[in-house]
């Protein structure tokens, strides 16, 4: 099947949220969701992007059961490490489920690792959830290290009134 | 003790590098610190800089017994979640052993905790070893969520020949 990789743009950002819901769902987290695509259209095209997001598209013929063309998506941004230097971090990689098997996704995981390595990045780094077997076998077989199975390093997170308690205890 | 937090500057590079290699050295990974202060400069105070660093400054009347005034720093930059939205991601945060117990370190954190709900950012994450009992205990006691331990979530990493192999694999 043909397809196209190609950078989002924002009349995207209502189908890039459309797989966003898509993925939470096969999370388990779809109730986790809060954003909408207007802040996506905000936060990612602005002068200072807080994020980059490439596509994954096919022709018109191969659309989806529900008509849709945009059939997945690679969600990145630059971060950087304090041993070795510059990094890309890939928030998201999602594709339908009847457009998998295809290399679709990992046509969207190269060309973030080229964009990366483009920009002198040394690493990508991302996380996945431990029951998510068919994404750790994926990542595994194309290379990945398990940091969390190797080293024990664990994510921790503030959020809601924790973080503001923490905020405004810099006053 | 009196102890300034501000913005660091390219000046403090070379500082902020010694302290870089102390953190590498407590978390047993010094032969991992591959990072000059030239590139810290040039990544960090460009126009468009990877990261943004804070650090913790005392009087020259208190400094540290090798002549440090720097005694701490924290290391931040700004990524994004899918389901929610603007975050700010603490990469590093350390305070040299002899400033300890003064309430640098939540100083440090609180700050880039303020910085972050300025800029609209709704979480704070950031990575710890799983044997660094005093590092969770102390988040934990501030809010912070085990993400990995409740959830799941392992860090996995693509670097050297396989990222190099993933990124050519896009041609």
């Amino acid at each position: 099947m043909n397809y196209t990789v190609r950078d989002s743009t924002p009349e995207d950002c209502k189908d890039i949220m459309r797989l966003i819901v898509d993925l939470a769902e096969y999370e388990k987290m779809a109730n986790e969701v809060k954003l909408t695509h207007k802040e996506l259209e905000a936060d990612g095209f602005s002068s200072n992007p807080f994020f980059k997001c490439l596509v994954a598209e096919v022709p018109e013929e191969f659309k989806s059961k529900e008509g849709h063309t945009l059939v997945g998506y690679g969600f990145y941004f630059f971060t950087y490490s304090t041993f070795k230097g510059r990094a890309v971090y890939l928030e998201d990689l999602y594709v339908m489920p009847e457009f998998r098997g295809k290399g679709i996704g990992k046509a969207l995981m190269s060309h973030i690792a080229q964009i990366g390595r483009a920009r002198g990045c040394v690493r990508m780094q991302f996380t996945v959830l431990d029951w998510n077997k068919p994404s750790l076998d994926f990542y595994s077989s194309q290379g990945a290290l398990n940091l969390t199975a190797t080293e024990g390093w664990q994510l921790l997170r503030f959020e809601g009134d924790h973080l503001e308690k923490l905020a405004q205890s810099a006053n």
